[in-house]
């Protein structure tokens, strides 16, 4: 998707081996408009599948499953990581490891919004360990529904989550894969063909 | 906004004297149509206010916002309530205190994407007691950018916050104002006139 590489390249700001900041459009400001073709190019490379439901993580993913969810016509659920009286006590729960936080959370999603009759796109803003996306494959598991696989906007193709999902059957969508990034050259390489690995 | 109070009549659920669970549509699972005419509805309310950026907290801020954004033109930012290697350093940073989970909080906004040229519009989900609201307000502040008012989705009319908030002489316009809601009788009364406080 080449307006989201565009703006990663210009935007983004690479920190040591694997830390991409993209939070001036993506997960702290939030440039709508570029929101809004992510979520066109998601419910595109999704239309045929029958999805009933979009499935997302608090907060960052929000947005792109947000906008996604509207194109398609469908809900959208996201699993919240902390406890509210907001929340149903009756919950799916997974446990998920953060790397960037070096701690686990848990993540939970009402048992009232996802069932064996659900289709369900996962979305995510990064795919990189794949730890998050696994949380949202357990839940989805436990409720009986099928997945229909996994969009992604940012994927770091040099760490293993996208071959780890992708090998348990998991159909990836990723609509950026950054094959390498340099802070000192302050250089990204993309993969050229972004669903190649599909 | 009769679509909203609609929703909120037939899929709220009251619990006991303060607890309004409207997750089946708003804060948990979302239905991206709604969240669409929310934007639409803020946006039409502020669009004489020259807003250029619109100001949430993660995580159920996220998606009115960015309809509102949308909408508007204009960026969304969203207030941080963890630390993260994602966020800037260098932040305004401001305390909440929960009366939901009965702890504070502290909230971050990078400075790199606010600043004393902007004039911002703030929305949440819920306005009960007005904290949320208030760290926003103050982060807006140390910005030194001009508040143009604040969009809430559902006012607790029986709670201080809006009074608070309107007594600061920010402009409130809230799209469901509730007045009275009662878990025996299943029950819910909205202020007539959605702004007439506003």
């Amino acid at each position: 998707m080449d307006l989201l590489k565009d703006r990663i390249v210009s935007e983004g700001r690479i920190i040591g081996t694997d830390i991409l900041k993209v939070d001036s459009f993506l997960n702290h400001q939030i440039d709508p408009r570029v929101m809004q073709e992510i979520g066109k190019a998601f419910a595109e490379a999704f239309s045929n599948e029958g999805i009933t439901k979009v499935l997302t993580i608090e907060s960052s993913g929000i947005a792109p499953a947000l906008s996604t969810a509207l194109c398609l016509g469908v809900p959208v659920i996201f699993a919240r990581k902390t406890t509210s009286r907001n929340l149903d006590i009756d919950t799916y729960i997974s446990s998920v490891h953060s790397f960037t936080k070096g701690t686990d959370y848990v993540i939970r999603v009402s048992k009232r919004y996802l069932n064996d009759k659900d289709v369900v796109l996962l979305i995510d803003d990064f795919l990189a360990k794949g730890c998050a996306l696994q949380g949202l494959i357990d839940i989805v598991g436990q409720s009986g529904a099928k997945i229909a696989g996994a969009g992604i906007v940012i994927e770091k193709g040099f760490q293993e989550g996208g071959a780890l999902i992708r090998g348990m059957g998991i159909r990836v969508h990723s609509l950026a894969i950054v094959n390498e990034m340099s802070e000192k050259e302050n250089q990204i390489t993309f993969k050229d063909e972004d669903n190649s690995q599909e």
